[in-house]
């Protein structure tokens, strides 16, 4: 969600679920609006489409975002994991120019390769909790769908229900 | 948008151009939870991603939903080409059980083929009007980005700007 009130939709890279839980983890640049845009609504809704199984996920979940300088060990841990597997040439755009300027020279696109033990401070750990998955199936006549909802009265456990639906 | 405030995110067809404009066209069931996110935030954002030439474009734009009645002749008239251009299986899903029921009876889901040339009630016709283009190209050493504006001045023209940018 945009600040102002409208949405903003765009494709980002699944980088694997944060160890242990259900939690799906993605690699987000501080300079990017994603970081406005989630301080102002930290709710957001990942599409997924299959194209060869006709399949559909939509998942709503909660957003969290691992900044340098993060107090829980764990998430701390899970983001300098997570640059270690990004390649040189996915480090190598945290030290691009600055997003959304105009363009700048080649030249700049050429940086030192960051050191791959040691996250830059432009980094971020994305975490997406989610608490509704919505699955339709194209295939197969009529279509299935199915509604997934997670309980909210204990957050600390993850208590799941399934419901077959009308697609 | 939710009308709580949470972003709704979903794939949906690209049914071609409203004739002349460069509004996109999309098929719309008047069930479903679309029609109250949009009476509720008008302005929604497509992001399309074309895995073969690595790029992706997300579009910006106001929605505008083309119900039965609808006073202006123009779209009702493109309400009804479009239902015509539908497959009778596309047809055939706005006589299907209530979306997001309890799963019917699969009988239920085969009723009598709707007339090609009578629009049902529950068929809507929905339109994107961009004014801003957001284009990256993955390729290349380093990525392209380029953003497209559309004057806001005189909405009666459609004025374009585009600005390289840094990806």
């Amino acid at each position: 969600m945009r600040p102002d009130g409208r949405p903003a939709n765009r494709t980002i890279v699944f980088r694997d679920y944060l160890p242990d839980t259900n939690q799906l983890q993605f690699a987000v640049d501080r300079r990017s609006l994603k970081i406005e845009q989630i301080a102002h609504q930290p709710w957001g809704e990942l599409c997924w489409y299959f194209s060869d199984t006709r399949e559909q996920f939509r998942l709503l979940g909660q957003l969290t975002l691992v900044q340098e300088g993060q107090d829980d060990p764990l998430l701390d841990k899970a983001r300098q994991v997570l640059w270690q597997k990004l390649s040189d040439a996915g480090r190598v755009q945290f030290s691009w120019p600055e997003p959304r300027e105009p363009r700048a020279e080649n030249e700049a696109f050429h940086p030192p390769a960051p050191d791959p033990n040691m996250p830059l401070p432009q980094f971020c750990l994305l975490l997406l909790d989610p608490v509704e998955v919505d699955h339709l199936e194209l295939r197969g006549d009529p279509q299935n769908r199915w509604w997934y909802g997670r309980s909210q009265d204990d957050p600390t456990q993850e208590i799941w229900s399934v419901q077959a639906i009308n697609p």
